[in-house]
């Protein structure tokens, strides 16, 4: 896709209501669902799963403040950030003092509407920025209204997408769906997902790949409590993707195997990108806490632009589409690819004429005249391949030492491959 | 202890002759022994230990020269360092030139008289300031007194005290009584034992502590002679403690093994600190010499402020009150104190809730309300907790990879234990 | 030697035309032989080893390229580097476009002649500088003339040498001939072996010592596949030499294996000298490339001072005498004496009386009276030697934790043997 095709994805997503359920939820998933099938599911409210319970559906119809004029000072239309997340139902009318606890603000970042959930223990509150609030009146009476329910028979709505690869070994690729309107910290990591879809269903796939998009936490808690035990058996890998839409540099946040393939092969290129390796951390971050939780420990690790919690925008109504750029997006999805590409062809193999070099000369593949620096990067990777074929190296062992990029090694091994120079490992 | 009783104490030891052997010791541990009840003995001299013989007991009447006017120019009732330690008896009337050959002085450090001994080779002599003996008459005739004795059947007296734990797991706390007056490589090293002594009696303890004093060298000789094959069997850790009352950084001096747990314990709290880490090194140092010798490879570490050697004042008369500071001796207590709790709390814990995970909110352990860094450390540490209570880290494990310190992971491991969420590993 | 013996024979072999075989190599040996006594193979052209084949023996009585006017412009009896190296026979008079074809010239070095060859595949050619280039006649006609043999029942011509030591282990020394007038790439190889020859023959040697000359990588792989069986089971250690005459530092390229004994040994000396460690590459070099090809994998490393391929004067006319320092070669002689002398000393010892400190007083071996700073490097390695003498650390690593020299330790070493305080391993 385009940077245009993504924009007006994301102007389609942006002033949806996202949470943990409900139908902004869903009404996402059906525009998402134009460029990539996913297999979509409903869990009900009450389902538990370890230590979890599902909760109840949330849906929205209204909720605003009025002032004593009745004029609506807070609205929900405007932005839906305005109201608590998971807030309880009330309409009455109550003084300045009263409405006061449950109002939220940012007296640092004063234009800014925080973000606020209160998921699992009932409330209800509003969110607005510090100088919304400094014009209030504190000698008034306000009118209150949030016409929401939390339906007990309601369900949580989840999504999988399968592109089939030879093997049933298993790349996941996740990102979550519920924040309401923010752009790097939500819909950066849907993007990305449906960019890769894209790429990869183009590809003949050595690996499966399992695109994941459900409510944090509490969705990959509910996944994980369905299918640890074959994911246990099938992982190759996974990245949980998440801020990825803004300017800023790479970070990896490593899984807490720490030198798994996916560690080894993200690390090597988010480095020569000038970013961040950061060790496995379960004190805050995304849903790697439970693919990495001490019973599962998956191969999981997380990969994002500028981390969450580093940015001043990071959960308020300035996480915005002006904060993000769709050539970030575009960006990611370069990385993620050439990530993937090594992953897909990080195979052993094994020198057929291991005793002394191969003289390439007489095969065609070496200059028959000498000069100083006459070796193109293609001949070095095929002396490297051909160096550490021995049965213990991987290509991407030979990358890392070599530091030739993959394109070279890849042409490199056809041409020893149909010499029958070297062989695959069985 | 507060810096005006330590100062006191120090008062006391200061102008006591203390050597291998001998009457300034015996002084020396009965002060101490007001403070800390130790267990002393009487080695005989003549007894063989390892490679090595407890040398006869050394004791000094008087020691002066008189010049030709019979004016005492040097005395040991000044200070003891004016006499070589282990001096022989001598009185006799002699030439400048004669006497030369039995006078030691610094010329780089003109106003320091050096501390120097003769042991295992019967000498005499008098160590003075360059500045006093630039004074004295090259053609007079000095009359020089000795009354010293070397009693074959003496002893060396050495010192132990104990703090029983539940445990018969030893840790060793150690430093050495032999130097004259000298402040930071003799009397801070005794003091620290004392405040330390001090500060563990008043705890529940898990190992059992041993607080040794005795000469330097022959007196860890002695008491490995006979406790080596014990302390094979229970010695946790060893800290050989001295030069730790200057205003200096702290150095660890790492044990022959290198990553014991109490080397891993003080390079972390000392790398805090900004001090230095040392590879073991045994040509030169303490006991650790001793303890580290390859058939005895016991973990004993050496912690000191300004390492031996690296100041100038280093084995002279300017290595006195003047050059230490009794806050530094309770800030090394501080330190040694906080490794101590690190090694009596580093235990291995099982997470009994490891998928995903365990819900913290519903048990009041996690604010229900989001918001940007709203995680207090101890709500961190409880995560870092229950990710790596997988049977493999210790607690000092993960207070390295999460940088939280030993506090909160107390309250932390407290209130995860009632709630039955972790067990210790049996 | 001295650097005017040196001279002498670099002024012997200088104008000479090596290359892979012919009368060129036979004389170089002949010379060398006066200072080493090879013994020399003549290995038949059409010979195969492993995947190559022992080349034609080329051999050239003269080649020149004449003007119109008669006059020669370019002689290979001015330079043997004019001539493209296994260039086959032609007498022709042809155009200036047509000889354009069969010029080589360096337009960035345009005072240099490069150093050309076709090995492996026929054609003919002359090299010269882009200045004596750019003179040419383009409107003119040329007679060129080479006349040489491209003989299919000749031989190639390689030389080995070999010193006896009390061990079968070996260790190879090895470098190459073939170019032809080069200095730094091509005679300070072969000469640095004569220096070290003449170095070594002096000492009683623990390992033999095989000295390896023959024409660079197809010498090598001769000699691999006649020796590999022998060699997998006798290598200690092998040094590919070449570039060792230069004024730069030193550069160890490691071996494949990359942590045998002469990795870290050369390793530890080549950091002390400011010199650069590379990770084995096998995408150019030496020798190495054979040694360390998959199916052989010997702990060969290569030592160099500015390495080939990194100086502009490399492959062409400029690498001359000029380019050279004879003080040089007998520096990277020095450097290799140490690293050998290390690696036959490298022992393991086991200190007998493991209890404590020996006390070295008794046996003279320390000074009985005490004094800050009055220990010599000596008594410091004795004290090293003594701790690490359990049976796992070798000589080196006790050289290397201590960084005191080999000399100290090698009389620390026989003082406790003598006094039957160590042994050896056995």
């Amino acid at each position: 896709m385009n940077t245009t095709e993504l924009e007006a994805i994301f102007d389609e997503l942006w002033p949806l209501n996202r949470s943990l359920s409900g139908e902004g939820n869903r009404r996402s998933f059906a525009i998402l669902n134009h460029y990539m099938p996913f297999n979509i599911r409903e869990i009900p409210s009450g389902t538990t799963c370890f230590d979890w319970t599902i909760p109840p559906e949330w849906n929205v119809n209204e909720a605003w403040i009025k002032d004593d004029k009745g004029q609506k000072i807070v609205d929900f239309r405007d932005n839906n950030l305005h109201l608590l997340g998971y807030s309880t139902p009330i309409h009455e009318t109550m003084s300045f003092e009263m409405l006061c606890k449950h109002l939220y603000t940012l007296p640092d970042f004063p234009d800014a509407i925080p973000y606020r959930t209160s998921y699992y223990s009932r409330r209800w509150g509003f969110c607005l920025s510090q100088n919304q609030f400094d014009k209030l009146d504190k000698t008034a009476q306000y009118e209150v209204l949030i016409d929401s329910s939390l339906d007990e028979k309601g369900s949580m709505t989840v999504g999988e997408a399968t592109l089939k690869g030879d093997s049933e070994k298993c790349v996941y690729l996740t990102s979550y769906i519920c924040h309401p309107s923010m752009a790097n910290n939500e819909l950066s990591g849907p993007l990305l997902l449906l960019e890769l879809y894209q790429r990869l269903k183009q590809k003949h796939l050595h690996y499966t790949y399992k695109f994941l998009l459900m409510p944090e936490t509490i969705g990959s808690i509910w996944y994980l409590s369905e299918h640890y035990q074959e994911m246990l058996q099938n992982t190759l890998a996974g990245i949980v993707l998440t801020c990825v839409g803004d300017r800023g540099n790479f970070s990896l946040k490593k899984s807490r195997i720490g030198d798994s393939d996916i560690d080894r092969i993200a690390s090597y290129y988010i480095q020569q990108k000038k970013g961040t390796l950061i060790d496995f951390f379960p004190s805050g971050g995304s849903d790697e806490r439970q693919y990495c939780s001490p019973g599962i420990n998956l191969p999981f690790c997380s990969i994002t632009r500028t981390m969450y919690e580093q940015y001043k925008e990071y959960h308020t109504s300035k996480d915005n589409k002006a904060f993000i750029s769709f050539e970030s997006i575009l960006g990611s999805a370069d990385l993620l690819e050439r990530i993937i590409d090594t992953l897909e062809n990080d195979e052993i193999f094994i020198n057929l004429m291991p005793y002394c070099e191969v003289q390439l000369g007489k095969r065609g593949l070496y200059p028959t005249l000498s000069a100083v620096g006459n070796k193109s990067d293609e001949l070095k990777a095929m002396m490297w391949l051909l160096n550490y074929s021995d049965g213990k190296h991987s290509l991407f062992d030979i990358i890392q030492k070599s530091n030739i990029n993959l394109d070279n090694f890849l042409s490199a091994r056809n041409r020893l491959l149909e010499q029958h120079i070297i062989k695959k490992k069985s």
